[in-house]
Order: C-alpha cells, then sequence, then structure tokens
C-alpha cells in the first residue's frame, strides 16, 4: 500500500536542489588518495533529503513493494523515510552480532579481510518483494551479500538503489542478477 | 515547516496497532541475564512503524524544529523518517572515526571501558532548534554524549526523544537539562 503522502514544497520547488552541489568531497578519507563522497551536508538539507526520498518513492510505489532492506548503518538513513513514505516495513540488514533472533549470515571478501552481515530469518514472508536500499554502490560487495541475505530469507529483490555510484569501481558487476537504480553517478 | 503529510490509514485504523505487542523480548542478549527489547518487529511491521513516525512528528511539528538529531545506528531508524516528515534535515551523531569532517568529539563512560561520539562541527547554524533521536533509554551515557555534542556544534536540544525507556536503568538521571520523552516504558 502507498501512502499518498505530499512533499510540503511543490515539485518546482522542490526541483530546485541541486543534489550534486550538496555532496561534500573530502580529500583522503578515511585514507590517502581516497575521496569520501560526503552525504551528510545533502541529508541536513531538509528540502534536499525530502527530494531524494520522494524520487525513490515515486520509483517505488508502483511496484507492490512488501518491504524496504536498509543495509547498516547508512542505508538506515534512506531506507527508514522511503518504508515509512511507501507504508511498508523496513528490515534491517545488519553486521555480525547485531540483531538478537535467529539470523542468516554472509561472509564476504574485502580488499583486506572481511566482512560479516546478517538478517534475521523471519524478517519476511516468503516471496515477499523487497527492494534493498544503501546510500553508496563502491566494490558492490556489500550490497551483493545483502541481496544474498534477502534471498536467504525467502524475499524477492526487485531492485537495488543507491544514493551514490562510483561508476568506475563496477560494482554493478557484482549485481548482474537484479536491476540497479542510482540517483547520481561519479 | 512542516510537511502537510497524511497516513494512508486513518487515525483509527492505525491506532489498532499495539505497539508493546510488536516488540520482542530476546533473553540473555548480548550476554546472560540481559531481556533485550528486539524493534525489528516492529519496524517490520509497515503500519506500526508509520505510527510511530507519525506519533513523533505530531509531537514535533508544533516546536519549529531546524533539524532531528539522530545517533547512530539504531536511532537513524526513527531519526530520518521523522527529519523527512517534519521536512527539515537530518544531522548524524556517529562512532568515532566514521564522519569525514572537522567533528566535534565527546568520551563517556561504559560499565566496562568508554565510548566516543562525534558530530560535525558545521552540522547546524548556531541556536538551531534541534530534537536528539534514539531507539532506546538505558542508563543514558549515549545520549546524554549526543546532547553535549549538539551543544558544542551550537544547536539547542529541544527534547530527547525514544521509543522505549527502560525505567529501572534510571537514565533520566542524565538528562535532567533537556526536556525527555518516550513511547513505551518497561
Amino acid at each position: 500500500m502507498a501512502r499518498p503522502c505530499r512533499a510540503g514544497a511543490t515539485k518546482k520547488e522542490r526541483a530546485v536542489a541541486n543534489l550534486n552541489d550538496l555532496i561534500r568531497n573530502i580529500p583522503d578519507f578515511p585514507i590517502p588518495g581516497i575521496q569520501f563522497k560526503d552525504i551528510t551536508t545533502l541529508i541536513s538539507n531538509g528540502p534536499a533529503f525530502a527530494q531524494v526520498v520522494d524520487t525513490l518513492a515515486e520509483r517505488y510505489a508502483p511496484l507492490n513493494i512488501d518491504a524496504v532492506v536498509g543495509i547498516e548503518s547508512r542505508g538506515f538513513i534512506f531506507s527508514a523515510p522511503l518504508a515509512y513514505r511507501l507504508g511498508v516495513g523496513l528490515v534491517p540488514v545488519r553486521k555480525h552480532g547485531k540483531l538478537p533472533a535467529a539470523t542468516h549470515r554472509v561472509e564476504y571478501e574485502l580488499e583486506y579481510g572481511s566482512n560479516k552481515l546478517e538478517i534475521h530469518r523471519d524478517a519476511f514472508p516468503t516471496g515477499a518483494r523487497v527492494v534493498v536500499i544503501d546510500d553508496l554502490l563502491a566494490t558492490g560487495g556489500t550490497v551483493a551479500a545483502a541481496c544474498e541475505l534477502v534471498q536467504m530469507a525467502g524475499g524477492r529483490v526487485e531492485e537495488v538503489a543507491f544514493i551514490i555510484e562510483l561508476e568506475f569501481l563496477k560494482g554493478r558487476d557484482k549485481l548482474t542478477r537484479y536491476p540497479v537504480y542510482s540517483m547520481l553517478q561519479y
């Protein structure tokens, strides 16, 4: 059920915000040579934050989504208001050891070492139509693991969505089994 | 500016959800003897999640809030949709080392060891009216540190809000300088 929720500003007013201009480049974070894309300057701008959520909501309202999956922790910032706006539940994918009930777990490789993500086994009913949200698509390892978890829990990934895509890192190559959407590309 | 955003369900329909019934008790998590209050069963229920956000929004819309501060990471789940619904920005308080630009930092004591939280120095203009959101009030150390950070960054804490308050841990005793609201008490 989509919620007939409308922004306070009109579409034309909202479209004024150039989202690119609101993302801050931080050189050499977290390590030298990396240009970090800082979204805090975007989300602290009320109309711009609403514009991002409304854009996602307009895209997913027609898909009869049953649940929004958000990846800890910056993914929560966009997945939670999207779930609210669509009138559906939010299902968190969290780092190892954070979810208290029985979980599925996936371990995936990072450049140095590995990482583990979990989802509750009873997160949604079998066949639930799910959109998976994270803030940024880099190499794609995290979100590929999250999609695997959704399937282990019985969900169907209808699309994977990001606010920012770092195209040169070719994260889409790890997500060929799912439709992928990104709002801003670098 | 409050957004004239309305839930898909009527108030009466929404009020059917008994939020208490949707919070799951997990015995002995994360350590033996602790009864963990699991909110994932609440947030995965679309109407119940919306009811929580709408209740917060109805409370804070009249206060002319300039920004919602969310505490990493479960605090993001409620602060982000509240900011969206109020049409204001979201400012994250994060664990040490996660925020990329210049920060204020507060270290606070835990039962064993200590923890550090940060906020961006330019998070909001001086005098900004802020509500601070976390999912759960336990001993209050984390949220007291978050409120201190808000003040260091020039903000004014209008209220601190939680979905769940564990009253027997007396977290309010650490928050006597601010109005405190909780939705459910144990």
